[in-house]
């Protein structure tokens, strides 16, 4: 710590004659968020003041109009809107469910999966076939499933030491389960929320639909609700369970990419992304999924405004349209990048939340993981350990093929599927240093990349 | 992945022939505890069944016979009480504070720090100095403080990324301000809360007071409260504070450590301590401070037998009486050990909080350092990164003479001081993968160390 303290006092001389260090620069970018980060209290307008924020809603719009008007009183170099249509579905009224077993009216925490289709207006009520797997779905035959509800309850694997891939081994129930079933002639589905805890909230998340095949309402039940269901199956095989939802799809509406700029002094046509998507579920406040990233993507910008460092690339925050129920916010961007033969070099995305930091995944040709991999020294001791190939993130996906190394910011993945896509998805359960310390992380990686040759 | 998967599938023909390799090893104590882990649903009873649980309280009694219970229910070779004169210090009623200004009484939030003696029955109302430091206290003279109320109201750094490191140097103020201010006549002392965030919970702790100087009252008040109090004196210097507490120290109290033990295979006088302390603040649930430690480390001991993981050495989880107002638990296990000639090995504590795993802090020469350091390649791939030298932990500090190696387990620290010695160390804080992924890394390095020839 001693070296760097020295660093930092001898700056305003070494200024003048050389660059400072990498280290010092890194150290000045952490002291700066730590001390005078605005992410949180950002983070707190976006998730209080506009709220739930999904595509074609009112509050999407607001997003749009507060991330435009933030950026611009940070006086960035230039703040505009992409334009895209994206898909509006609206869920309607408040779902209700309701186990039925004899006498018995048991209710439980529901919530339609995003792109359902709705029950009919009465509602259904059917007996419940519970499975954990698709094979163990078709095993069973069109006979059995015919006119019955599919119950997925395959809970997320606890062994998986990162959470993503417990995930992945889970969301084909949620995604796809819809369609597997109504293939059988199934009559709806119920779905255990992608939760690795067991509580009382309701998980939504996108479904796709097959082609050719009939669309069958489909829920997310809570993790509790799924525990109690499983158990009333097993004592009561043929009880009955009733589900309402009355959510559909609309036209498509218009939605904004929000881009703010910092132009570059050198090579002001290399542009280098930082981003997060600024559309959340319906059901939540969409703290860290993704309002961390978007408020960490504009203090990148201002933190390297307020430190006085003029990038040599032309940085850019893009907040995306669409993420959850369609991703034309980051297709559009690259559409537009290609269209307007803009050379995007690095893109870096924050989307995993606004925990603490562990490392980057990166995507891109050995030369190019290699490259990142030689930071390591310079990072590790901000508890960046974790830095090699993986993934990027689904928004700046499409600049992939236009040759730009994608980069995802990897906070710790221990608590993020507790809230995600759920109403506990709020404010109060982020911490304001774990945010700050995940826009540094941010801030020193676009440093160091902004300084290669 | 792949590979472990591979390993573990093998265990049983391979447990006829050979050991298992040290990381089939580990990944079967992780999978063990991850999933059927009990360390969460401990931390529950102790924490909402128990509750605070202070030196010398009845709730201290409470905790003792739990810990005993719950170990003797998971039939380890051999439960026992250690018992041990400890501190009781009371609180009493509710403190009272406020601000005075004209006509205005503005509450603030305090609490008394422990150890602290209490203000006249009918509180003390004086006008209020806001210092920084020891050094600008002293400057100020006898003159200027005599009489007056020392507000302490230097903040933890919030640059440090080590939040331990900001603790350190602003705990001075709670430690030692009571007697800096004494000296100089001052009649009570008010401390901010070391607490890095702004909220309305003081923060307690222990206090010592020098010899030889007057015993004046002293409070922690919550860091809202220390921002409109400074604030309050920039208007209005002269403005007046009242507060009022009952606290007391009464003759010391009988405590205990609770003690659990597996008999080792091999070499049984061989012994590895894995420990937290079971006492809390009298304000807290104390949940992660440190409930988290106490359950993690019987956690320890349920997952080598769960997984017939018969020790060569003998492994003992130690619940240490009494660390936060006397450290007599820990003094006590180590003139115990002495006595009757014990050797210990190793020593590993968990006192930092049931947060995400980071590594291990070493206390040992070189040598014991670097053997530890070995492990790296094993225990980075479940986020234990930072294992070197560094610091054990309060209670297994005085087996350092008797040349134990000391081992710190490091979680990420972003968090803890927001709750630290405050009521808002609850049970609802702690994540329960996170808590389990700590004793995870407790058991994992036991089973390492346990392998050393």
């Amino acid at each position: 710590m001693k070296k760097l303290v020295l660093a930092l006092t001898l700056l305003p001389t070494l200024a003048l004659h050389a660059q400072p260090s990498d280290s010092a620069q890194i150290r000045r970018v952490y002291n700066e968020i730590l001390a005078n980060g605005k992410s949180y209290a950002w983070l707190r307008q976006l998730t209080k003041d506009v709220g739930p924020r999904l595509s074609g809603s009112a509050g999407s719009q607001k997003a749009v109009e507060w991330a435009k008007k933030t950026m611009e009183a940070e006086g960035f170099d230039r703040v505009f809107l992409q334009e895209v249509k994206v898909p509006h579905w609206v869920r309607g009224a408040k779902e209700q469910a309701r186990i039925l077993v004899g006498n018995q009216k048991i209710d439980v925490p529901i919530a339609a999966l995003g792109g359902s289709v709705a029950t009919p207006a009465a509602g259904i009520t059917a007996e419940v076939i519970e499975v954990k797997s698709f094979p163990e779905l078709r095993a069973l035959g069109r006979e059995k499933v015919a006119g019955k509800l599919i119950f997925f309850n395959r809970p997320m694997d606890p062994t998986k030491l990162n959470t993503f891939e417990a995930y992945a081994g889970a969301v084909d129930q949620r995604a796809a389960g819809a369609t597997e079933a109504a293939k059988l002639g199934a009559v709806g589905v119920i779905v255990r929320s992608m939760n690795p805890s067991l509580d009382d909230f309701p998980h939504t998340g996108g479904l796709r639909y097959g082609t050719g095949v009939a669309l069958i309402p489909a829920a997310a039940i809570s993790t509790n609700g799924a525990e109690l269901l499983s158990a009333r199956l097993k004592q009561s095989p043929n009880l009955n369970f009733f589900f309402q939802q009355s959510c559909e799809t609309l036209d498509d509406a218009t939605g904004h990419n929000v881009v703010g700029e910092l132009r570059g002094s050198e090579k002001p046509d290399e542009i280098i992304v930082v981003g997060g998507h600024l559309d959340s579920w319906d059901l939540a406040e969409g703290a860290h999924d993704d309002g961390a990233g978007c408020v960490q993507a504009i203090e990148v910008l201002r933190t390297l405004k307020a430190l006085g460092l003029r990038p040599r690339r032309t940085i850019r925050a893009v907040l995306f349209a669409n993420e959850e129920n369609g991703l034309r916010g980051g297709v559009k961007y690259a559409d537009l990048a290609k269209q307007n033969g803009e050379k995007h070099v690095y893109a870096i995305e924050s989307d995993n939340g606004g925990f603490t930091p562990r490392g980057f995944g990166i995507v891109g040709i050995d030369a190019q993981v290699a490259q990142l991999v030689r930071f390591k020294p310079l990072l590790a001791p901000y508890g960046l350990h974790e830095i090699g190939r993986g993934s990027g993130g689904a928004d700046i996906g499409p600049l992939g093929p236009l040759g730009t190394v994608l980069v995802g910011f990897k906070p710790d993945t221990q608590r993020y599927f507790d809230i995600h896509h759920a109403a506990t998805d709020t404010f109060e359960t982020v911490s304001e240093r774990e945010l700050k310390l995940g826009a540094a992380s941010m801030a020193a990686l676009v440093v160091l990349l902004d300084a290669l040759p």
